[in-house]
This record gives structure tokens, C-alpha cells and sequence, in this order.
């Protein structure tokens, strides 16, 4: 299941080895050519998670849904039908691969800082945060080419970068004795999500940032900055991020390592599929030649309501009540889980963003026996196997808090005490 | 530029070889890895158009753009307001994968016949015709592959696969001695566009797709029917689609050999990005793990806007405007080329689509010359080199009739006869 959208409709894919017979479609038709072999290394837990859908009353904390009474509805009803009407040819034309020129601007007029001055040519309109990821790995990736992710790392990149079959060096930032420098050299870039990464909610701190920045100078590598969650600090200022970190000091148009990534889907509504990113000109142009592959161009009429509402300060005034419910719901899962799940599980509170990352105290405890035995008892979480690109880790779990409602929250941690004494007594 | 959307603000790819350095961001900064080596094989079209963009008074010729006239801006505008109004979880929430089903439900009737049944499972929700391309190559494409290609071939079909650097097998369905199953086998698909092709403007026969699907069953071999005109008929009856074909004498849900594409973009508008695939359901199931990975869904405010249109009875209601539209500037450009260019290019009148696909008599015309030429003269067209997937071909060229009134294609005529005897005098 994607971290960003865990839509549980998917079929499960019927993959199989190159050239290896599928099933046959009709009686007399020759056995059709096969799919990638990539195909066959996907995980079955969108397959699960769509049978839990079925399920009635499950609490689902495994996914990183926004809570949708905060979309402001109404307005943009208006938006839309306003920018139909005045602006057909962008609404409803194509438009250039790169991105509506006004959108650019406003994209790199907001991302510009006292010293980060960036214009239109830094920057890339994508058809939601997920498509950035996939178009970097088309342009950097090729077969056996190494990637340097920060561990646990995002479903979803995982997902996109899975065609390529890359290998990852894992980058545990936190630890003392991590070398950013030995992880990057020689990849082909270095993934992380800085701001209350996906899974894990943690806060990359300011001196693991200067650490990555300088890494990625000293190797010559490319370095990934995937936002969604810079929004959603909950208690103390934003840390600088890495685009401001690499371009201290150096004035005039961006042209460093660092890729960012942002997008609308946290701060207004993530069915419209807005995200953009913001880079050095030679990889927004590389970028925009394989989003020409990839889409042609992101919808005319998500870009113009995109415009209007950033324009029109929509994000600013949502936004005071996006932070207070969320980290409202922060608290009450926080809360639940220390009367709870406190013997069972260890964990840090997370400072904003939208999970907190659990550990087993005991190392019996499977999280992908956990997630199925949950379902039985009415509650769904994201095991970590889903995070590790070996699908190896089985010890952790990830709780989403910003979709349910307090009560939900408690009731949630409830059913997974009693399943995780549940998966233990099995497991002896 | 891509034929469907010729989208002309791309700027061009600073490529490299792998490992070769860019230039240097920042004085300090090492050289960072260079991109994948399918970036280096773009062509440069879109950055001729994007000059051309320039020019003015430039009677385009070149591109794939509809008439935006044709566009029901009121009630497209009323019917955003609607949907997010009386939708917001659809229009602005995460949807299914492989699209709301309400809408996989309507394709699925929509191209349903009496002996053709699809259900949901046959149909995938795309964003835009090109993202359908991308996906087909990231579940079938392995570097080194073969696809089997009508010749010319579509110019947005190999931007999308360049990055699987695939071997062409050319298919020149049209001649006495053409062998589809030898050109099949051992391919890991076929593509062909069997309604009035792009660039080539013409009409597969019924013989002709009888023997496509025939050598798609005796090889095992997957047929990819990309139907971006067949809303586009000028003259006589539709003729039946390779998915009626291949599904022919086998009564049930489809499981054939053909993956049936289509978009909104001709018959409403490009701009909602709303294309389809129509498969086998293992097929379907795989495009869908590999549009997760894409762009985890496709809009929801342009899948409501797309099922509420269709369900209404937009598009039949604006299709007779259409039809009578594009056909009168079908017989403007071929009266006008009849005028102006009967002694120098060799064409036939296509009986739909959007182009007219033309050779130069003189072999000594190279049209990637007379693109130059021609924007000096104040007309723009594409050159053929742009849909060989070799580059080779520089001896036709496609010319749009959809987008300029009559009076602008006779005067791009004229400029196109003297930008002709101009190219033909420097070639001497």
C-alpha cells in the first residue's frame, strides 16, 4: 500500500517470469509473452489491504489519508467553474510539459527565499508528488544502478523505482556512526525525506542535513528532497531545508545537487494530483523530457485551480485548522498508545507529519503476521517489510493518526494490543 | 513534438552519457552522475517548435491540436462546480488505482458491443492516451526488446519507450508482401494505430486487421490497438476494431490478445487528461501496478468530469460539430494542396483523423531541411525523421488540418511550395 495514497482498489497483478506462459486468455490462443520480471517482486499488502476494505468497522490506521472535512469544498466548486470559464484554452488545452508558465513562477516565487533565488527554469509542475519520483528514476536509473535511501524508506518510491530494479544502500541517518559520504558515492542519487519521513515521522536535525549537503557536494551526487510534510510541523520552527542548505552562500539561480520535491496533496486536496519540483535547470529540463513520455502534461484545469488557490492564500487560511486537528489527533493516538500498546512497543512521539513509527519489544513479534492477525480483530497498520527494499524488516509498524478521530485512535489501539498478544501466542 | 499534444515549451535535455559530468552547478560542487543514455537520444523538434513559437505570423502546420472552439466551456464549467459540490471525496480524494468505478463501468458498456462483453476488470483509467503508452512499456519492455511498429510510426509511442531502448521491428501493413506473424513473433508486442494512423493519416482495411489479429493469436503476441481518431470517421462506416475482431466467436469477458486504447481528448478535451486501456484482465492488472508506481491515480475532479459528460450525452451532442468541422478543413488543405504542391508532393485524401501525410517526389527534399526552410517561410510541418524510430526517413512530412480555418491552410500551402522550391535550389 502507498504511503502518500493507500487506495485499496488495485488488483493483485499476475506477474510472471519473462516469456513464461500466463494464464490463456481463450482456448486457442497461443500462450501470450509475459510481463517484466519486476512485476513479480511487488508486495501483496495493496492486495490486502483491499480485502480489508470489506471488512466492516475496521479502524484502519495503515494509511496516510487526509482527513476530508478540512478541503475547502465550496470554494473551490467556484474555483473551478471560474477558471473554466476564464481560462479555457489552459483549462482545458494542452498545455507545455513543463508546467503552466504562471504556475512555475509562483511555485518558485514561493519556494525563493532571502537567499535561494529560483526562477521559472528550476521548476517542474508534476502529476502528484508520485510522479516526480518515477520520473527521476527514469532519468538516472538505469538497470543495477545504486540508490542511497534513507531507511526505512517511502512505499511508494520503492514502487516507482521497482521497474528499474535498483539497489539500495540504506542510510540510517540517525546513527552516530553514519558516513552520508561512503552511502553516496557512486550512487546515482540519495533519497530522503527529511521532514517527518514516511515511515518513520522522524525530524532529520539540522547537523544530519549540513551532513547530507556536504556529502552530496563532496561525491558529486544528486540528492532527493522529498517534502510532502514540510507543512505539518506541529510544535517548533521549520529546520532549513536541504535546497536552502546547498545553496548558502552561492548566489544567483539554483544550480545545485539538491532535488525537491513538494506538492498540494497535504496542504489543500490530493485528488487534484499537483506536485512540483524544484532543481537545478539541467534536471528540470531531463525531467521534463520524460514526463513528456510519461503524461505529456499534468491537467490544465488541476493546474489552474492549483494557481488560483496558491494565489488566492487557500493554503494559508486551511491551514491553522489542518495543524490543530492533526496534532490534536497526534496527541490522542500518542496518549491511547502509552495505556496500551506501552508494553509491547516502543516508539517517539513524532513532531509533525502524519505516523508514528513503532518498534516490538519482543523480537517474536512479526508485524506481517501482525497486520493480518489485526485484521481479525478489527484494526489495520502498515508492517515494516513494506518500507525495507528487501522486504526483510518485520519488527516495526507504522500508525497512521490523521485520518481517524480520537475515539477511533483509542479504540484502534485497543484492538491492536489484543492482537499483538494474539500473534505472540501463536508465534511460541 | 509529440503528435497527440505538440505542447511546444519543452525545453531541451542537457543529456550526457552515464557517468560523463554535467556542467558544473556550483565552483565547488564535483561533477554530478550524468543521465541515462536514452535522454542523449531525443530528438530536437520540440525545442524547433519552441522557437517557432517565436515567429510570427507562423501558420502551424505541425502539430496535433484540436479546434478549442469545439469545446462546451459552459457546461464543462457548470459541471466542475457540480461534481465537487455533489463528490468532494472523488473529485478531491484519493481514488482507486485503476479508476473510480463508476466510470471503469461506463468505458467498459461504452465499448461493449453485442459480441463483445466487458466488464470492469477489462478497463483501465489513464491520464491522457500517452500515459497508457508508457505503461504498456514499463510492463512489457525490458531493455533490448523488440516491438513490432506500424511504419511511420507515432511519435509520442517512442517517447514513451525510449527510456527501454527498444528494437524496432517496422510494420508496413499496407504492402502486398507484408507478413504480420513474421514481424509478431518473438516481439514483445505489436503496435499499431488502425484509424486514420498518425502521422500516416490512413485507414487500416478489414483484410489487413483480420490478418494483424490472426498473426496476434498464432504468436502469442500482444496487438496494441491505439484508437486516439476512430471518433474521427469523415466518410462511410466505422470499421470494426481489432478488440471486436479478436473477440470474435468467443462469447464471455474479454481475455484477448488486444489492448484497446482510448481518450477524451479528441471527442471533448485534451486538457482533463482522460485516456483508457480495454484488455485482458491480467493485463489490466499489470498496467495497474505499474500506474501506482506512475502517478498513484488519475485526477478525480477529470474522472468526474469525464463520467458525468459521458453519461449525459456530451460528446454525441458536439460530435456532428466535429465531424463537420475537421472534414471541411480536410477538403480546404487537400484543394489547396491540389493548387499549390500537386507537382512537388505525392499524398492520398485521408478519409479521417487529423493529418495528411505527404512525400516529396524530388528524392533530393530532406524534410528536416524543409522544416528549417519552412519556418523561414512563415509555415511550420513535421518531418518524417521524427517518426521513424531510426531517424532516417526524410522524405515525407505530416500536415495538420484540424487546428487553422481554410484561408490559413491555402496560405500555408503557398508558403509551403515556395519553403519547398526554396529547399530544392540549396540542395543543388
Amino acid at each position: 500500500m502507498p504511503a502518500h495514497a493507500p487506495a485499496p482498489h488495485t488488483p493483485v497483478p499476475h506477474a510472471a517470469a519473462p516469456d513464461a506462459p500466463i494464464a490463456p486468455a481463450q482456448p486457442q490462443a497461443a500462450s501470450r509473452r509475459g510481463f517484466a520480471p519486476w512485476l513479480a517482486q511487488t508486495n501483496d499488502v495493496t492486495s490486502v489491504f483491499l480485502a480489508a476494505g470489506q471488512i466492516p468497522d475496521l479502524i484502519n490506521l495503515g494509511g496516510g489519508l487526509p482527513e476530508p472535512s478540512l478541503w475547502p469544498v465550496e470554494e473551490l466548486a467556484d474555483l473551478a467553474a471560474a477558471v473554466i470559464r476564464s481560462h479555457p484554452a489552459e483549462a482545458l488545452g494542452y498545455g507545455p510539459i513543463p508546467g503552466l508558465p504562471a504556475l512555475r513562477d509562483l511555485i518558485a516565487a514561493r519556494c525563493s527565499t532571502a537567499n535561494l533565488r529560483l526562477t521559472r527554469d528550476n521548476v517542474l509542475i508534476t502529476t502528484g508528488g508520485m510522479q516526480a519520483l518515477e520520473l527521476v528514476g527514469k532519468v538516472l536509473l538505469q538497470p543495477g544502478g545504486t540508490v542511497a535511501a534513507q531507511s526505512p524508506a517511502y512505499l511508494g518510491a520503492l514502487d516507482a523505482w521497482r521497474p528499474h530494479v535498483p539497489r539500495y544502500r540504506p542510510m540510517r541517518i540517525e546513527r552516530n556512526d553514519h558516513d552520508p559520504r561512503a552511502a553516496m558515492q557512486g550512487a546515482q542519487f540519495a533519497y530522503t525525506v527529511p521532514n517527518f519521513s514516511n515511515p518513520s515521522g522522524r525530524l532529520v536535525s539540522l547537523p544530519e542535513r549540513q551532513a547530507l549537503v556536504a556529502a552530496a557536494h563532496e561525491t558529486g551526487t544528486w540528492l532527493i528532497e522529498d517534502d510532502p510534510y514540510g507543512v505539518l510541523y506541529y510544535e517548533g520552527a521549520p529546520l532549513p531545508r536541504l535546497l536552502d542548505l546547498s545553496a548558502a552562500g552561492h548566489p544567483g539561480p539554483y544550480a545545485g545537487p539538491v532535488v525537491y520535491m513538494g506538492s498540494l496533496s497535504k496542504e489543500l486536496t490530493p485528488g487534484l494530483r499537483i506536485g512540483w519540483v524544484v532543481a537545478a535547470p539541467a534536471m528540470i529540463a531531463a525531467l521534463a523530457t520524460a514526463k513528456q513520455g510519461s503524461d505529456m502534461c499534468t491537467s490544465g484545469l488541476s493546474q489552474m485551480l492549483a494557481l488560483r488557490a496558491l494565489e488566492g492564500g487557500m493554503t494559508e487560511r486551511i491551514r491553522p485548522a489542518i495543524l490543530s486537528l492533526y496534532r490534536a489527533r497526534r496527541d490522542a493516538l500518542c496518549a491511547a498508545m502509552r495505556e496500551h500498546l506501552a508494553g509491547d512497543l516502543d516508539w517517539q512521539v513524532p513532531s509533525g507529519g502524519m505516523f508514528v513509527w513503532a518498534t516490538a519489544r519482543d523480537p517474536r513479534l512479526d508485524t506481517d503476521r501482525l497486520l493480518q492477525v489485526g485484521l481479525a480483530h478489527g484494526v489495520c497498520i502498515s508492517p515494516s517489510s513494506v518500507f525495507d527494499p528487501q522486504g526483510q524488516d518485520r519488527r516495526s509498524l507504522r500508525i497512521n493518526f490523521t485520518l481517524n478521530p480520537p475515539e477511533a485512535l483509542e479504540e484502534g489501539c485497543r484492538r491492536l494490543a489484543r492482537a499483538i498478544r494474539a500473534t505472540l501466542a501463536a508465534a511460541e
